[in-house]
């Protein structure tokens, strides 16, 4: 592997995504997207007595869905790399407990299924292993419960908000393949440009986002036109708007060809999610369900996967802190 | 690199521990190892005004004393990998968020810091990079009022129960250097044999050391005796005991040269700390203070760290939930 710049790395041999799953929940399955995730579920339960539970089956079952689907043996994957959004990473580690992988587990709050990609890709070229999962969930109830309010109290939600996306998206990473290829990776810095509103986390990782894109084109030379899209994970529809804005001042257009994970999975008009979706499940479940296919049926040929996330939490809210964001970049290609 | 056996990494061009930091908190400064340590702080708050603040001031000024001490400029720092015990890692991302360097956050509880060297090694053999950062904390008050009780209640701790460290350590490792030199690492899987006792961690991450322990034998063909020493992140009095006896029912003589970073940072008849030390900042701090000295001073010369950790968290210990537990190895040799 090569380093562009001072924070991409280019591959010389670069990994293939050689399959994916995702399972969502109910909402995700009246989405425009429904068609393809390989599994909706008919209630965020799933016949589990809690959110965390069912978040824990959700992960566990995705990843068994992309090792069945892979055919590879599961005792041929060298590696996991997976995290999650709940209070230390518990529905990655309770669900996976059993999977007899090594397990390194990661934190990038919903940049965590990029995050994974990343470390997967440059472990891969290195000859550490040559299939590696990665795996990302979330669930709405068990996120809402745990970094707002009780779901009981029925609180109104402002415009900004976002819906976490209740769902999972994982994908087997290998050597050898016949792409999509991740040919290049830009691992993010944490940006805190001050924003302080816990309902608005697509303002607070835009900047974040903005950082990493503008480093990956100086990095690699490239402009937005070259790729035939640019997703961002969870930016919802206020972040996605001030990516575009911010972009443009930097001398960067994207608004033709750029879209946003969280506004893409929610239909704004019919579902009430406000901003949109977000979650870890929001880039993990849209990537590997609609954009991974996308690219199998070569309608999609060169994509920029920048997944954001805000390392925040209920207490540093409650302390008055503001929001740090981070974006992990993944150039994808056939 | 090379792959020996099933879950072992062998580097050709072994990466060095460059240089550590690492700070503690009051108690631990009236431990055996204080001299060891770069600071020792005279109360927990360190002139915040909430722990949280404190443990990322303490894994910040960590650190910064790791990039002085080295003379490596920060700007030449490729990337920073780092974790902590807060819900969603907070002390890492708000402690390093004006860093600047591009950021992996990782969560693998108290095994973070061995989390941090395997994936920062193979980022450097790999030519990902030539200076990587490692970091993680943990703070007595955040992580009790997190995980168990708010101090204020004051409750009696069983017998079993550890004591989590306040402090931080940080290591750079360096793609070329005079060493200590990371030769192998063992990635460990996780391991839940049904301990459900959250005021027993010791007996939880037993079973996990001893399956990377033995892997790790098997994988490289060593034997206890090929280490001057073995070390344990936090398994404690109770955990060290069972570790030993399980190696032993295995085939292998752990006894003569094993000793556990819990059981060495505190006086376990002077400081009421039960069955010792705990926390990411464990290891963390031992291997950055007190080991990492010892190597350089050549009294040890072959060292196997191996970090433990419990993926648990307060909500699933109230669900009724098992403690999954994780160890990942790192075999440091000059």
């Amino acid at each position: 592997m090569e380093k562009l710049g001072k924070q991409t790395v280019k591959f010389n041999t670069p990994p293939t995504i050689f399959e994916t799953a995702s399972i969502v929940g109910p909402k995700e399955a009246e989405g425009p997207l429904a068609d393809y995730f390989d599994k909706c579920l008919e209630d965020e339960f799933w016949g589990e007595s809690t959110w965390e539970k069912a978040e824990s089956k959700i992960i566990k079952e995705t990843v068994n869905t992309a090792i069945a689907k892979s055919g590879i043996a599961s005792d041929e994957i060298d590696y996991c790399f997976a995290g999650d959004l709940l209070n230390q990473c518990i529905s990655s580690s309770f669900g996976l407990r059993e999977l007899n992988i090594p397990f390194f587990g990661i934190f990038g709050a919903c940049s965590t299924f990029v995050e994974s990609l990343c470390l997967a890709s440059v472990f891969l070229e290195a000859g550490a292993g040559k299939n590696i999962l990665c795996a990302a969930s979330s669930h709405f109830c068990s996120a809402e419960k745990q970094f707002r309010f009780p779901l009981e109290l029925g609180n109104q939600r402002p415009p900004s908000s976002q819906w976490t996306v209740t769902g999972s998206g994982a994908a087997i990473v290998t050597k050898n393949g016949t792409g999509p290829f991740i040919t290049h990776i830009t691992p993010g810095k944490i940006v805190d440009m001050g924003i302080k509103d816990a309902n608005n986390m697509g303002a607070a990782m835009a900047p974040a986002a903005l950082d990493t894109l503008i480093t990956h084109f100086k990095d690699t030379g490239r402009n937005p036109s070259y790729y035939d899209v640019i997703f961002t994970g969870d930016l919802g529809y206020v972040g996605k708007e001030i990516l575009i804005e911010m972009s443009e001042t930097k001398g960067y257009q994207i608004k033709n060809n750029y879209n946003d994970c969280g506004v893409l999975i929610f239909d704004k008009e019919n579902q009430d999610t406000h901003s949109g979706g977000s979650g870890c499940a929001c880039i993990g479940s849209v990537f590997s369900g609609y954009i991974f296919n996308q690219m199998k049926a070569k309608k999609y040929k060169k994509v920029l996967l920048i997944a954001t996330g805000a390392l925040t939490n209920s207490t540093t809210v409650q302390q008055g802190e503001s929001i740090p964001g981070i974006a992990h970049a993944a150039s994808i290609e056939l």
